[in-house]
């Protein structure tokens, strides 16, 4: 398998991350979006929206999107459980990560730490705070996001939640999201390789020579 | 099994078509959003987002959020490939709705309709247009989104897309999502029941006391 991945994009790090808790072996491709290689003419067919990551299969195969990249990696194994209605809300959760997590939280840090359009930062924090809201009132009831055990729901809520922080964000209000935060960090095979956005992220970098077409992330 | 329902919603027509598609009884909800529903201490344990639609089992299990009903409905019919690679493109096409669809084809239609927050709908626009590109390219080279027959990906991306002209997209320009769309309105047990946004939607309107925490659709 090949993963087309941004190191500094925690989109792609979910992906990372599930596959080094499955110990799974795979060649990371890296893109470097902000120098624009998702807008050369080698990248449009691996994915039409140009986002990472992508996950190629061996037999050629593309699925791109972290979330169904989450799936598809993680069905057969402990991180979705087979129940029908755990599933449903394994797909609750994934949806509510892009809307709160991803968004609030993910946008609000971008535009902080790369100084690109900060006149969305006070409603990107707004979507992260009642995002750490309901993130904190479900974890006071469980450990995790789903069932008694991790599954790709909390994978995908941990990528920018655990960088929450970076965006001024304070977690020691929400404690319980805190001590999940780190119940994941103990899992066998976890890694961390989120690394900061580069310089050429940043506009008026003289490297940046792409703007996202869409909220990033 | 109730539904707890907004009529004007196409988030929740997304599970009143299912439904209707499943010919699945069940008995439906009102929830009046805009005349603060969702904001009662009733409601409250219903779900912590406040949103609509919410699934109620018949042994009391609520589940919300429009695709995780669908998933949980569409397990074992034939809207729910049990191929794994099209079960993760399903997801993946779950998300995009989420982004480009709700958020732009919804979210530029509810503003234009109802007036409120302006200065959001050129963006909401922008998310709109790729969107429609995206669902034009793949709609182009197959009937429907994931295989060969309609699925909950098509269900979740039709209930938006099919009132795109409502928020000034011109369809006409994506042959190929019209005829997709033509081709769920011909499925046995087709529904349209969503209703225009009623006055109370409207600012300025004595009977509208709501106002969305986050951005609606």
């Amino acid at each position: 398998m090949r993963l087309y991945d941004y190191a500094a994009s925690a989109n792609c790090y979910k992906a990372r991350l599930l596959l080094a808790l499955l110990r799974r072996e795979y060649v990371r491709i890296p893109v470097d979006i902000f120098a624009g290689d998702t807008l050369t003419a080698e990248h449009a067919p691996l994915n039409p929206a140009r986002e990472t990551p992508i996950l190629q299969l061996d037999d050629g195969t593309l699925l791109p999107q972290s979330h169904a990249i989450l799936w598809f990696l993680g069905e057969g194994t402990a991180f979705l459980p087979p129940n029908l209605l755990q599933r449903a809300q394994v797909v609750q959760w994934l949806l509510f990560e892009q809307e709160h997590v991803m968004t609030g939280i993910g946008g609000a840090r971008f535009r902080i730490l790369t100084g690109r359009d900060p006149d969305l930062i006070p409603s990107r924090l707004q979507l992260a705070t009642s995002g750490l809201t309901m993130l904190e009132a479900q974890l006071r009831a469980a450990p995790f996001l789903v069932g008694d055990t991790c599954s790709i729901a909390d994978i995908a809520n941990f990528a920018y939640t655990h960088v929450a922080g970076e965006a001024g964000l304070e977690l020691a209000d929400h404690p319980a999201v805190g001590a999940w935060l780190e119940r994941i960090t103990e899992l066998p095979g976890f890694v961390d390789d989120l690394i900061p956005y580069p310089d050429n992220a940043c506009p008026g970098s003289s490297r940046s020579i792409y703007d996202p077409p869409s909220a990033l992330p």
